[in-house]
């Protein structure tokens, strides 16, 4: 992938998970990311949808892999996740609550409205889930268990951040952290 | 206050749940909820900012008088609870997957960008720990524990309306559902 390609795709992850789809023009992606008009419309032809959708696969990979990275190891699952979280608090805390949730506020704005990028968003979301499966299935969770708690530790991740992002704290993201570890400690 | 301007920040409500606050112009909103321009202006001078506010203080309290209602009766917290989320299922089914977060992607949108919005925001979702704290409490958990919770299954309960709404199936808020009630029930 071009260096250019890649950059107009990271832009567009960094603005729309600070102000949303709707809230992200064109000329926007271009100003910040500093590539010329002409390779926008030379890399995504298809316009906005077509970025959107790409950048949210970008983002669900990206993230994805931070929580491979991140709960690697030798820790158990239980407390690998609840150290990955205590991550994620402080990165929102850093970021000045404008990041956390690359694919929120897209997948809720587009979740009826565009089936590209609503097909993006699960395939996103999807890597997040199967990323924490893993780490169960090496913890000796069942194949069943781990794949309902990896959509359950998606689901309250994702709220935590929602949380910590709306009241300027990391501390919803550390309270998730918490009773998360319980429940996956039993 | 009066029939008018509730029904234009419900419209709103409705309108900012499914496409998001930038996704959501005051032309769309006067389309949509019938009422003269002039009205608009009348209930609301300081313009979108202030209709958004409004509106994200009035979900919160309608949501949270649901939650109030949902789980109240004589069932424990960790099965009325469960319930409660398994109705929000079935809700998130019935809207054609539209519905059941009325705050999620506004909340997101403007964390950084709007003060007011923001400040609107906390309040509601404060309101919607509160509501699960209170059946909590009087479940009989510790006043600590029940804060805590109640943060944790804002959490759960929102990232998992956000699954639904992405893959367009309530399993993910059943799956939410079966695994907030182990933890509760310990």
């Amino acid at each position: 992938m071009s260096n250019i390609r890649e950059h107009i795709l990271q832009t567009t992850c960094n603005l729309m998970e600070k102000q949303g789809y709707h809230g992200t023009g064109l000329n926007e992606i271009v100003k910040e990311s500093g590539a010329p008009k002409g390779s926008l419309y030379h890399y995504f032809p298809e316009g906005k949808e077509q970025i959107t959708a790409e950048a949210v696969w970008q983002s669900g990979r990206m993230t994805a892999k931070r929580i491979q990275n991140g709960v690697s190891g030798g820790s158990n699952a239980a407390k690998a996740i609840h150290d990955f979280i205590l991550n994620i608090a402080d990165h929102v805390e850093t970021s000045g609550f404008a990041a956390g949730s690359p694919l929120t506020a897209v997948a809720m704005e587009t979740a009826t409205k565009s089936e590209r990028i609503n097909l993006a968003c699960r395939e996103a979301y999807t890597l997040l889930e199967t990323a924490f499966k893993e780490k169960l299935l090496e913890s000796g969770f069942t194949k069943t268990k781990a794949e309902e708690l990896g959509t359950f530790i998606t689901a309250t991740v994702e709220g935590g951040i929602i949380l910590s992002r709306t009241y300027h704290s990391g501390n919803p993201l550390r309270t998730v952290a918490k009773h998360l570890k319980v429940l996956l400690s039993q």
